[in-house]
């Protein structure tokens, strides 16, 4: 392996889990060395515009221009446009700050124009001065869709941020994964990256499209030992998000035992928080090897210094 | 005729020039007796939004919400989208306030829910407090074109936001005029009002579009007696916008006589500004009824005295 901050670093990505991650790995590997692949299962079109809540999460972030207490969106956003659509009756649950529409007016432009999603994220990373490589997983359309427990079903955003993700999910399905295509640079980057990262991002509907994505999972595999998931459980709950409900409605335990179970065919080691040490033995015997340490990225510190025992455990590999 | 302010009107509109009698015209008559029918040649569609300017013009102003000074757009307005679009490196010649935003958001959602143009303009008017009626004229795509002297043809707002109108035209289009269809109202409108009046708009690319609606101009034939015009060329020149260069590139004469060789077919009678007076002759020569009064609305109350002399005009009839 290469010194460490050479390191070729290929991360799956939902959102702020990742985001988070990854503003700790810029400390340790060189920014252009590391490659994320984007879950876009959570992308929609709300008033024409195209979103891609996780691509915009990570990039905010990695700009050091997200908002840390809102947990989504620009800092010193301005609400001018929901106001004023507020007031004509409008459709204002997907809260779009004045800032943040200009990042999905310059990618609903763009896209219009003909050009690729990957291009169109590219030129929104590199206004921002970020040199991490940012894929979506696919250009194509791929949806999370989610079955409730009370019957119907929605997309993505609507459960998240309309229902809060407080209504019981049976069933969750991603539409159009049998047809999409990996983005250029996918599949290279997953079998060529010396270390191979699972970002502490919800498996089921952050980490889950992501794998749903024709060859994807396949390449994973295939490199199994080099791959380091991090647990987006600690101590049986979702750090952020619905992760740990999700998983018990869908018949798996809400604990690093679950995630192991969800994550063990396309990733070697699974890192634990402390908080899950005696769960060790039981992710071990769930089909992973098993490393604990602190994992809560309070700070990017903490991140770095997550992303370095990750590294540690893929330059191990088993 | 009923008694004035009972009177059913039907306008002819393009922007700020039909905005401004309208508003004249709410002084004069009961603003649910009048049905404006306004042009969509200008359409169009930005960064995925649909925008109808001469639509919004007419909202903003009729809502006493315009801004007066810019003559576009909404008083107040902050551009926060549109300063991060340009940190993107977005295209931002169309400026779009962040306010103005909330609009092209609703009316983009909507039309995408299914919604007709027509339904969708009557809620923004609605929440806007609105009473008039405001009528698209068609709500099939209908886009005026301009081909340039130099060569290339452009659409609308391109030659009149990005050029700022300072290109020279050789012909004027409008794509899609042959197959687009009155929206519902309008032919009945022009079949009922009392009174059928073309606002002082540019001739050729804001009222030309409306008349190209098929069966608008043969409405407006039929009762060319009641059909009173106002002219937008003062003096020789347009209060505002290009209609003078307009009608001289086109190989019109760039005056009264000018406007009424473009409208005699659909209206009996043109009001002229004083300044003008002395064309009154020109203008019946040229087959018009010729009436002169002040016509640059200054103010709201100017407008209302101009509304009166086009609603003595139109019930004269001629």
């Amino acid at each position: 392996m290469a010194a460490p901050g050479a390191t070729q670093v290929a991360v799956l990505c939902g959102g702020v889990g990742a985001a988070r991650l990854l503003a700790g790995l810029v400390r340790v590997v060189a920014p252009e060395n590391c490659v994320a692949i984007v879950n876009v299962g959570d992308d929609t079109e709300i008033h024409g515009l195209r979103i891609c809540p996780d691509l915009d999460t990570i990039t905010y972030t990695l700009a050091g221009a997200s908002d840390p207490e809102r947990g989504w969106g620009l800092k010193g956003e301005t609400w001018a446009a929901m106001t004023q659509l507020e007031a004509l009756g409008g459709e204002t649950w997907f809260r779009l700050g004045d800032r943040d529409l200009a990042t999905h007016l310059y990618r609903t432009g763009r896209l219009a124009q003909g050009a690729s999603l990957a291009a169109v994220t590219a030129e929104i990373a590199a206004a921002w001065g970020i040199r991490v490589h940012l894929l979506p997983a696919s250009e194509d359309e791929l949806r999370t869709r989610l079955m409730l427990a009370d019957g119907g079903e929605v997309g993505f955003q609507e459960y998240f941020v309309r229902h809060r993700h407080a209504v019981a999910v049976s069933a969750v399905r991603f539409a159009g994964a049998e047809t999409a295509r990996p983005t250029p640079g996918v599949l290279e980057s997953l079998a060529h990256a010396e270390a191979l990262v699972v970002a502490p991002s919800n498996p089921v509907v952050s980490i889950g499209p992501v794998l749903a994505v024709p060859g994807v999972a396949a390449a994973l595999a295939r490199r199994r030992d080099r791959v380091v998931a991090v647990s987006p459980i600690v101590g049986g709950r979702a750090l952020k998000g619905p992760a740990d409900r999700l998983l018990r409605e869908l018949g798996e335990e809400a604990s690093v035992v679950g995630v192991a179970r969800r994550l063990r065919e396309v990733a070697g080691t699974l890192v634990i928080d402390e908080a899950d040490a005696a769960l060790a033995g039981a992710v071990e015997e769930a089909g992973m090897a098993c490393r604990v340490a602190p994992t809560v990225m309070a700070t990017p510190e903490r991140a770095a210094a997550l992303v370095a025992v990750v590294l540690e455990e893929a330059a191990r590999g088993r």
